[in-house]
């Protein structure tokens, strides 16, 4: 059908996620057509993350950098480690310029449906840094999924150890949250967790 | 927050169809984890596409030869020229399978509200093609939509002095499609051009 090239194209782009079959085709047409605008750069933005990313051994985190711009950053609270599934989360977390720890990725969570152990995360070298007695809190920011829990608890229990508080986010409302459309997990932990206004 | 390289490549990403900040995003991380399946084979892809595929100066189509190697196969039958809006149309009739004559690009419709005119499309070439003696047919195979059909009907005018058949393609019921959803415009096209069931 089309030419060889472009089929390779359409295939791969095709696994990235959310994009079908239908999607990756119209994608890759997009790209031809935006030649000097798209498929140049976006060619050469790759190319420079494939060369130039990588996983901070300290933390997980993705960077140019090893330990990345995060862990060697003098300005950051050594003293506080927070402790996420992903690097995605970890964006998030930063996009919200509240937090101004360190952080852990962890690289998913514990599942015995996927067959994810403790020894796939990155658990001991969360360990080993909570010796560290400059850290003085670990705050346990996973999913609240059952997943996510389990690990947290998980973790928390790798920790005893450890001369560190250990705290997790707090449960409630979503800001700017309608109590109509919020579940009722949600609803009791919010109610149960209420706080006197002054 | 994340590194510049990723940032980037995120930027154009979300330029993508379909594609928002926070897919390309996920798409970005997903590529960086799968570096070696993916980001290293996709960056390779994109960069043989940009090296070698062209727009063919016959048809409008795009192939890493000139002439494609639709408008070089001898087996097609040059009698018969089908007129279509876009690369992507040219693929769901390739796909098909079923159609074996020659193809004709457009670039996109005629339209008054985005500015395009005859001469923003290829046209002109159009009509040189269909000059030649060999040439017997076109089929016109835009879109049924407005600017579709008021394109067809501009190119029959067009073509009024080449010794062509004109032809469109059949409105009627999709295969596979259940009366109860169709719209009004197709039921009636379908009931008008209804035909005897031997």
């Amino acid at each position: 059908m089309a030419a060889v090239e472009i089929e390779q194209l359409i295939q791969l782009l095709s696994k990235l996620p959310g994009l079908g079959p239908r999607s990756a085709r119209r994608t890759a047409l997009h790209l031809v057509k935006k030649r000097d605008v798209l498929l140049g750069p976006l060619t050469q933005a790759l190319a420079r993350v494939e060369e130039s990313v990588k996983t901070c051994t300290v933390c997980g985190n993705l960077d140019s950098v090893d330990p990345c711009s995060i862990c060697s950053d003098p300005k950051r609270d050594p003293a506080t480690i927070c402790v996420i599934q992903d690097v995605a989360d970890l964006w998030a977390l930063e996009r919200s310029k509240n937090y101004k720890g360190q952080y852990h990725v962890l690289g998913g969570t514990l599942s015995a449906l996927d067959g994810i152990g403790p020894e796939d995360l990155r658990i001991d070298t969360l360990v080993e840094r909570a010796m560290n007695p400059a850290v003085a809190e670990v705050i346990l920011a996973t999913s609240a999924t059952v997943d996510g829990q389990t690990t947290a608890h998980y973790i928390a229990d790798s920790l005893e150890n450890c001369e560190v508080q250990i705290t997790g986010l707090a449960h409630g409302v979503p800001v700017g949250g309608e109590l109509d459309y919020l579940d009722d997990g949600t609803l009791n932990a919010a109610l149960s967790a209420r706080k006197p206004i002054d």
